[in-house]
């Protein structure tokens, strides 16, 4: 299903001064799961909300969004990440800038409270993405803080207790016009170690480009990167709208059996997202309504 | 420069039974190496004619043709590859197939003679792309054979006095009508350890789709992720022809201030190639002319 119309009503009449949406998942929701998915999409909008509103920059509002859902063990980064075969914690993160395509990326990286903010320090260097013990150390050197254990960590959530696909994400539009994308993963519970899904992938799990728009995606990685959904959405912005590239790229999912959801910004401040997953945890604010909704994708109003 | 219109004249008129082109590497290439990079091109051209000839499939001859590249010192990738900041040598490789967009690759790997033949071996596997330690697991488990040091593969070349864009890729039509890609890299010499360009990246550095196209990039891995090349080619083939896919491409690596070159087989086997590196090591052959031609990108009739 398709939030455009539930967003739109947000945003109308005219470019926004700022925009955001943020995802906690493209999933299945339980019902006694509802409420810890809103707070936590909440609180990541309230996060981005407060440097949009101050003129700050889309980059800042999407790192800021995305270290909330990875604070929050509701979802499946940072805290909340979960055990691949080997009973071990993985994550991956990525941040784009649209103002000149830059990308930082970190991958099977472990032992890291917030990967999105390692990826963040990628912008400044020439590597956009960077695997294991060398973004450890890439880390380390700019005096990030690592844990030698992981247990305080995820001594409570590291479990593969969840199969979900609850990846997280952000997008914005500040008030410079520049947009931003944001992503963070703790895995897929019990695959193969060292593997990489879609969200540190530039074009396949997220993309930011100033001339066209910004998108952050969630779902099978696998199938999102076979199908490079993020470039290929943004691509036909153009051609077709935000909704109809949306549908027609989760349709490219769903031909290799795989579930997907994306939350997504347009150059003009137009904001969409569309899953075909049962659920899809997502939230948006503009200036117009700076506090924002959040919806499950439960066909709610 | 592009080199399709002397492609072209090899496959006139119709489709061919077959198609394969390979290439060593966007790069400069010295006149006392011209030699060792003509001869390598034609030995991967013939390890992976030899397959297609016999009707065996496009997966087979790009792998079989990316083998030969990797066992050839002159190129940057397996026995060629360059050493990083650290001076170790990590390599990555992947191969897609047209049919059903599987993907295989590994990144940041180590003491692998084949790394492409790992990429191979996780088309069988749900997980598409696998790094460092977790695939060098995965490689042992499936009897891969692995090297303790990686002295025996490197020693006379793993230096750091390449600094080239020269990693290696293949792509090829079989006379099923099936397209594969492919490709190797031995990394960036000096760069910062774990970093990973596009050469492991679907719809970056290659991408193989049987209703559209083939195509394996080399340049600036940097650049052609953040611009998600590969998979802009590919959409773009039915839109413009080739030659202009190759061409818009090409000046979107240029806007980053990056170089690269592409071979690129369509699903109707017309072949085409393109750089803005100062040359480009291309080989490439049809039922036709299965001799093939090897060119430099170095203004050859």
């Amino acid at each position: 299903m398709s939030g455009t119309d539930a967003a739109q009503r947000l945003v109308r009449p005219g470019r926004p001064a700022w925009a955001l949406a943020v995802h906690g998942g493209a999933k299945e929701i339980a019902a006694d799961e509802e409420a810890a998915n809103r707070d936590g999409c909440a609180a990541a909008l309230a996060a981005g909300r407060a440097i949009l509103e101050r003129g700050g920059s889309a980059l800042d509002a999407v790192e800021a969004a995305v270290r909330s859902l990875e604070d929050d063990p509701v979802f499946n980064a940072g805290r909340g990440s979960v055990r691949n075969a080997a009973g071990e914690v993985e994550m991956c993160a990525a941040i784009m800038s649209g103002i000149d395509l830059a990308v930082g990326a970190v991958t099977v990286v472990k032992g890291m409270r917030h990967p999105v903010s390692v990826a963040r320090l990628l912008l400044g260097e020439h590597e956009i993405l960077l695997a294991g013990e060398g973004a450890h150390d890439f880390a380390a050197h700019h005096g990030i803080e690592l844990l030698a254990s992981e247990r305080p960590l995820f001594s409570a959530f590291g479990t593969a207790r969840r199969s979900g696909h609850d990846t997280v994400g952000a997008v914005a539009l500040d008030q410079d016009g520049n947009l931003a994308a944001a992503t963070s993963t703790g895995g897929l519970a019990g695959t193969l170690p060292g593997r990489i899904g879609d969200s540190p992938l530039p074009g396949c799990g997220y993309y930011a480009d100033n001339r066209l728009g910004a998108i952050a995606l969630s779902g099978d990685g696998e199938a999102i990167a076979r199908q490079c959904i993020a470039i290929r959405v943004i691509d036909n912005l153009d051609l077709t709208g935000p909704e109809a590239a949306l549908e027609q790229a989760l349709s490219k999912v769903a031909q290799l059996q795989g579930e997907a959801g994306a939350i997504l910004i347009d150059r003009n401040g137009r904001i969409a997202w569309s899953h075909n997953s049962p659920h899809f945890a997502v939230g948006f604010a503009t200036d117009a309504c700076p506090d924002g909704r959040v919806r499950l994708g439960k066909d709610e109003a």
